[in-house]
């Protein structure tokens, strides 16, 4: 009864082509020297590509992934073979480098079309795509970072998935707070550094596929400063590596145990031990790591990737509700229950649940989040194109602000109504939903991940608020209403509903930019901070509507379904979610300290 | 690692006091003659009983429930032993009669007492609570229907704990559309019935535990009018039962198989066959069933348990809230991570999360939802006890008007805003609430059971705003609104903050009155019941808005923490939750039709 095998079931190609190509006007990027090569063309094959390789390797093993999650036996962490062929596939499909510079490799595809590439992997089976992410960004983080050696010995084999990479950065008291890590890291005479802690939450932390694993370690060197400033970044591989890239004696790195996940159960997630002592490699104690950058950078070089992490955890949230959609729309179409309400006849036969005006309800909500945030998502990416291959300093500067501005609520809104859409596409189903027999409870498992890794809903709302909004003196906000005035200024030039709707995400971000100024103007940090995340949330719909508007303007005076389809969609955001920022703002601009002022003991 | 053992965090028995004994005034009660045996000595003792008998049998399984679920071999179900074990306790307390009358062995307990009790099962485990439930209702449904002899072989029984009964209702191609059943009961010469025909979904369809299940089924006579007046209601046991009270020979019913859920997974839920031929009793084909009371009046008797049911739900949905509220409170109360805004010192030590302001929102939150849905499933167990020993016709109507209107929203309220609930706990704990070492994920699992059955949230909604409040020419609103301009008066007359609470719940209450009449005057049934999910959820925030209310009135001006924690929950509901409800009566006084108008073509 699973309904992942289908395409149509995992994402929309024609909702992609739309946004790629009509709307964002991608085409448009070979104008920069860095795209000239690609076209239409070389697009539309590799998203054909992505499609194909997701639905035949990816989706069919995507039930089989959380029933059958990874074991750990002691010594080795066993994954169904299904992972390991998947991301054999995408490896030699060349997925890995499609964003890179060609001096590496790489292929110069768009972060555009490189994300709609993605989304055709996280649909289909999160758990199995993030092992390919995370060796991504380790690739680029120490592309950036590290020294040419470096990136011969370990960014090559991973570029060519013959290794796998990890982000090693949480310890079991040091979360959210990074600063407090305590794992150290103490030089050894030949340059090399001995690395000593346990590690948590660790996602790839160890398994079989590939000949070596690479983990980027967060530690602290003997003397250093306390907190984030005191952190340094390692390169800490499973199996030593020669200077000629053989793969050597086992490092001092294993697992103290696996993490059992309510959902996204297929990525493995480890707490591994780094010197623990259970191997001597070069017959001394201590796990062998290598240096990456300066020392006391770790966080600054990790943030970096962090970013781009938190993009994409934005668009897995997407996808993961995207293909549940699609799924509840199948659904809907093919279960016959009860009748119309204006049907007399009980002995009529029964009609399909898309018929009654609920049901269509709660698909429209559904349409309008994964298409308002995916919306978001590719956006966000074309804009990094745009900083990339910025003209000047102005363009880099402005297009940097925005996206400053909008990875937080990139990352945020579609984790956070990426849980509704997924419950929505559950109760679509009704009993069937609340089975394993079919695949919507497991997206809305998965979904619940996002909004706590890469920074928790709040700490996204922290950064947006203190760091991007008021950190910046408003330039990131001004930067955003200037866009959306643009955008408001083109709906309105179409008139009818474009532009009435122009004009109450006019007024939304008016009235947004008022109560951003009482916050700063409260002159007390913590009142000021205390409902960041109701910030986080408006400004996240106020944006959503933003681009939705966008979507309508590209749509324009086009005929059709598909066409009919935005517009409607549209008109749900704008009548339904929108005005919900209200009670928000107001509450905001009231300076409400309730939360502020609660006691422990009243609870 | 599990958080279940202690009774502290499985609900908190000082909220049930201050909500029975000093908001709900339940000694009071006493003045009527059924409950005149009854003082606030029995009523401590009996909720101290169930707290005990909760906390040692029913918590301590909780996990293994989930994680061993109930399996089925083709033949018999195998449920863990603790399950067996507790139901047992529970029915040796003589728990299963506690609201029935003295002259059928029953306590005459209030029904607002005994949903406090039962409130402790639900809270440590409704995966095992659930099979008395279905029992009581079972049981409840016959007394009321049944003939003297039935009462006598099925549920003295029952109410002993030896047998356990089942509401076998649903079949796979009629879930929410009831009237479309297609099982057979055929007349047989003996006075019985041959029942013949395939249900779904049906909780407690089979196990091992007591000597006999009671079935009861819906099925329709060879002469049934179609739709709903053609069912009728039957008595099936697994095991005939004999006048005599002696277990009998096997009936044919067997399963197809079992439903493999998300959540509440420690209640078996059964694909039943009946008369499939794999028994024949009697030697003749079809299982055999006794018919309770009239032909044709299946469907209404059900109703009618349905109601009891529906508060019911509503209380498990609270209570699975409540309980993951208290978790997330001790989780915060412990859990060290990261400094106060204002600390610059990185070297300080960590500070326990719950210093965190969004932390303090999260568990606010929870707070007012939980206290708020308790409060209103336990108001209406004290309208249960009004309506049953009304002292006259008008007060037997107003109450029954009441409870009408108010248990859609209490069956509703509480599975919605009870999810948000339960998805806050887990942020709280980040990581770890991801993790299966912690309760909090489980419950969120659990929770989502209960906007699907006994009448999904949208039929709520068609229940609420098309029977209850305009099917009944709006009486039953006048009724609410009555009850809470009583209320709002009282909180006038304490001044400060109760009063500006009240002006807001008084100015929601007019305004959803007006939209009311808005939504009747629209003159097309189609129109006015399109929005109706919209109806239920922002007259669900008034009333919840209420009950707050209600409880700052019964606060008054007492002194101490319990008291300012009231007060702080209901400062946040009226400021963070009861705005929520402006956008959504300014929706549906537009009559918008953008869910209307969507085509399936669209999508």
């Amino acid at each position: 009864m699973s309904t992942t095998a289908s395409p149509s079931t995992i994402l929309s190609a024609r909702d992609l082509q739309f946004m790629l190509f009509e709307w964002l006007d991608v085409e448009q990027l070979a104008e920069r020297p860095r795209f000239a090569e690609h076209d239409r063309e070389t697009y539309d094959a590799l998203l054909a590509l992505c499609e194909q390789l997701a639905t035949e390797h990816f989706a069919p093993h995507y039930r089989r992934s959380d029933t059958e999650e990874p074991a750990f036996d002691g010594e080795r962490v066993h994954l169904i073979p299904e992972i390991a062929s998947a991301l054999e596939a995408f490896a030699k499909a060349d997925l890995l480098t499609l964003t890179l510079d060609e001096e590496v490799g790489g292929q110069q595809v768009p972060h555009v079309v490189a994300s709609a590439c993605m989304a055709w992997f996280t649909a289909a089976n999160i758990g199995t795509a993030a092992y390919s992410f995370l060796t991504v960004a380790n690739a680029g983080l120490l592309l950036a970072h590290g020294t040419p050696e470096q990136v011969e010995r370990f960014v090559t084999p991973m570029l060519e998935g013959r290794f796998f990479g990890t982000m090693t950065l949480s310890e079991p008291h040091a979360g959210s707070s990074l600063g407090d890590v305590v794992t150290r890291a103490v030089p050894a005479d030949d340059g090399t550094y001995r690395i000593f802690g346990s590690k948590m939450w660790i996602s790839g932390g160890d398994h079989e596929m590939g000949d070596n694993i690479v983990h980027l370690v967060l530690a602290k060197l003997p003397d250093a400063a306390p907190g984030s400033r005191g952190i340094s970044l390692f390169i800490v591989p499973k199996h030593l590596v020669g200077e000629d890239g053989s793969i050597g004696e086992r490092n001092d790195v294993v697992l103290a145990g696996i993490n059992h996940k309510l959902g996204s159960r297929g990525t493995v997630n480890t707490a591994p031990v780094f010197g623990g002592g259970a191997f001597l490699p070069g017959g001394a104690p201590g796990a062998v790591g290598h240096l990456v950058g300066e020392p006391g950078k770790g966080l600054s070089y990790m943030f970096h990737m962090m970013n781009a992490a938190r993009l994409g955890v934005g668009m897995s949230a997407t996808t993961t509700a995207y293909t549940a959609y699609l799924k509840s729309l199948e659904y809907a179409r093919s279960r016959p229950q009860g009748r119309r309400l204006a049907a007399a006849d009980p002995s009529a036969p029964q009609v399909p649940i898309i018929e009654h005006a609920d049901v269509r309800r709660m698909l429209l909500a559904q349409k309008a989040y994964v298409e308002g945030a995916l919306a978001l998502n590719l956006y966000c990416s074309r804009l990094l194109d745009v900083q990339a291959t910025a003209r000047d300093e102005e363009e880099r500067t402005e297009t940097g602000r925005l996206l400053d501005l909008l990875t937080p609520i990139a990352k945020s809104w579609p984790s956070q109504w990426g849980q509704e859409s997924n419950s929505l596409a559950i109760q679509v189903l009704g009993g069937s939903g609340y089975t394993r027999d079919y695949d919507v409870e497991a997206h809305w498992r998965d979904q619940r991940l996002n909004p706590i890794h890469e920074g928790t809903h709040g700490i996204q709302a922290l950064d947006l608020l203190g760091r991007k909004v008021l950190g910046g003196g408003g330039a990131s906000l001004m930067a955003l209403a200037a866009r959306i005035a643009d955008t408001v200024a083109r709906a309105r030039d179409l008139g009818g509903e474009p532009a009435a709707h122009a004009d109450a995400l006019q007024s939304a971000v008016d009235r947004l930019g008022e109560v951003t100024l009482a916050l700063a103007g409260l002159g007390d940090p913590e009142r000021t901070m205390a409902n960041a995340t109701v910030y986080l949330e408006a400004a996240g719909h106020v944006v959503v509507a933003w681009m939705w508007l966008e979507q309508l303007v590209a749509v324009g005076d086009h005929d059709g379904d598909f066409y009919d389809g935005k517009r409607a969609a549209a008109r749900y955001f704008f009548r339904w979610e929108l005005p919900k920022v209200g009670p928000m703002l107001d509450l905001l601009a009231s300076g409400d300290t309730t939360t502020l002022e609660m006691r422990d003991a009243w609870f």
